[in-house]
């Protein structure tokens, strides 16, 4: 008996603030024996998200609040080493939650099977997963965009808004996105194909958002909050739809901010702002992948992938870039 | 000729924070003649609402702003003195947009005909009007309440949140509202069948809506803002509709407020916030007078009207009382 070791990052402490390596442990422990619909999957990558920093709260959200002592949670791609489970076989590979660890054990119906023969196992974390289900979700569902409407984006240059800026830009809109620095902004014009950029970190965006959005903004969708969720509520037209999809500027806040104070011109535009996760859509997930795989494959929509090795140990660190704004791109760890 | 003499209250200064009495002019003028298609209406009531203090700001919303010197805007009620136009008789009562002063001038099609069958002619700035369409349109339109469902409204006691209480009790769902000082918590609940009542004057918001709403709350209709939004957004279920009708907390405010710290909660709760004027549903007014008409005859539906007398020049004074919190029903002024 020959037990596979798993390495684990355990939830070690609830962060103040931005979070410190400390807050996680590693710890080892063979592999659970899988019960009853069960199967055992090897972790290959790991989605590394803002999401993340909220699971760590004391505070139950759209799931529940980790525990200390708990593996911290995580989506995964990997491979069906041991089944128990009929729909699930040896050699599978699937996705679901299976957390920083190098092997998890999951009851079958919480996977999704993969097929690679759509797109290669990482897409399923970037534009086949999280990142561009999350991007689909918001922008379609919610965001309803038309051809000829004003479509802003915040964290454009990350791996769910720049999914947007170019599912937007399929659907006729023009977009222009908000990010941090002339790299990026670069990216999504040059790369992405926005019809603009506008830099966060280099003069107003009361100014820049009017200037670059002249007939005023029809879809907004924010991952940041802040500021730029003020700056952009002062430009939105009448029926705007402010897709809420996070508020990275307050995660890391260790007391509340402010709120966005011009939240009156909904009142005044007859204008929606709404959150949402993506888990809402489960349903119609297979139908969105295919959709998203036939423009992959056309070429319209693309995300790099930002891969980080050295498996789940680079976890804590890997976290924190997302929070310093110098990831490019979808960000994971490979661990196999 | 004995040219009736036509009192007008016009915008004399853009208020800064509160309103006063010098912010406006009383001036007197012949009435003008109506041009083609044009009446003159009699003015008999008009309609006192907060949502006049954001017209006097020097900031276009959902209607122009208003001009320095124009006549101040106001819902009123009518009877039609003189008609060119081919719809509308001598004789007819009519509401419309016609402003504080004693008759005015308007083209036909802007005006709506009243049926005083239905109703006494004053329930068409209260119940049949302003306060009981905006209750209509935002709750049952922008909230979508189904039986079983908790429903939170501040602002409990005014025309708007009366009229909103009772419409959501009528399609069976479990209503709270918020209100301040004893005697307002009383009255919605003695005499308008509220569930509950939260005095916001005395206790702690964050404590006492998740006491009367222990199942958390579906639809929160606001007409406040500032803490009381915050607080109830920490409550709200996931998929609640956060109905944003007013936010007279701000109104008078002359720096910006801070906004709704807890808006994350929309995205956590996967929740919507949507603003609205009742003027976007005008196509559906006719049928939803039908209804309420037939709810104030089955007793179900009412609202206390607060008739001022003492003409256009007592309008400053009673624009006020809104603002100080010491008007109970629907404020209008009677001026024939």
């Amino acid at each position: 008996m020959n037990e596979p070791v798993n390495n684990q990052i355990r939830l070690a402490a609830r962060p103040v603030g931005l979070p410190k390596s400390s807050d996680w442990s590693l710890t080892q422990e063979p592999v659970r024996k899988p019960g009853a619909g069960e199967v055992v999957v090897k972790t290959h990558y790991i989605s590394v998200d803002p999401a993340m920093r909220g699971w760590m709260n004391d505070m139950d959200s759209y799931l529940p609040k980790l525990a200390l002592g708990d593996v911290m949670r995580a989506l995964t791609v990997g491979e069906v080493i041991e089944s128990h489970n009929d729909d699930l076989a040896v050699g599978d590979y699937v996705a679901g939650v299976g957390g920083v660890q190098d092997y998890a054990v999951v009851q079958g119906q919480e996977l999704m099977k993969i097929d690679l023969g759509l797109a290669p196992l990482q897409a399923y974390l970037n534009t086949l997963g999280i990142a561009g289900l999350t991007a689909y979700c918001g922008l379609v569902k919610l965001g309803e965009p038309k051809a000829g409407q004003t479509v802003l984006v915040s964290g454009a240059a990350g791996s769910v808004g720049a999914h947007v800026g170019q599912i937007a830009k399929i659907k006729g809109c023009r977009v222009i996105g908000i990010a941090g620095g002339k790299r990026k902004c670069d990216f999504i014009v040059d790369e992405l194909g926005f019809d603009g950029a506008i830099d966060y970190k280099s003069g107003n965006l009361f100014e820049s958002i009017p200037q670059l959005c002249p007939d005023g903004v029809d879809i907004f969708f924010d991952n940041v909050g802040g500021d730029i969720l003020n700056a952009a509520l002062v430009n939105i037209n009448h029926s705007a739809r402010v897709v809420l999809c996070g508020g990275i500027a307050n995660y890391n806040a260790t007391s509340p901010n402010p709120g966005p104070a011009a939240y009156g011109m909904l009142i005044i535009r007859s204008a929606r702002m709404e959150g949402y996760i993506y888990l809402d859509y489960q349903d119609e997930w297979p139908a969105m992948i295919k959709e998203m795989a036939a423009w992959m494959a056309d070429g319209k929509l693309e995300c790099p992938d930002d891969i980080v090795q050295g498996g789940v140990s680079v976890f804590p660190d890997t976290l924190l870039r997302l929070f310093s704004g110098d990831n490019f791109g979808k960000l994971m760890i490979k661990v196999t």
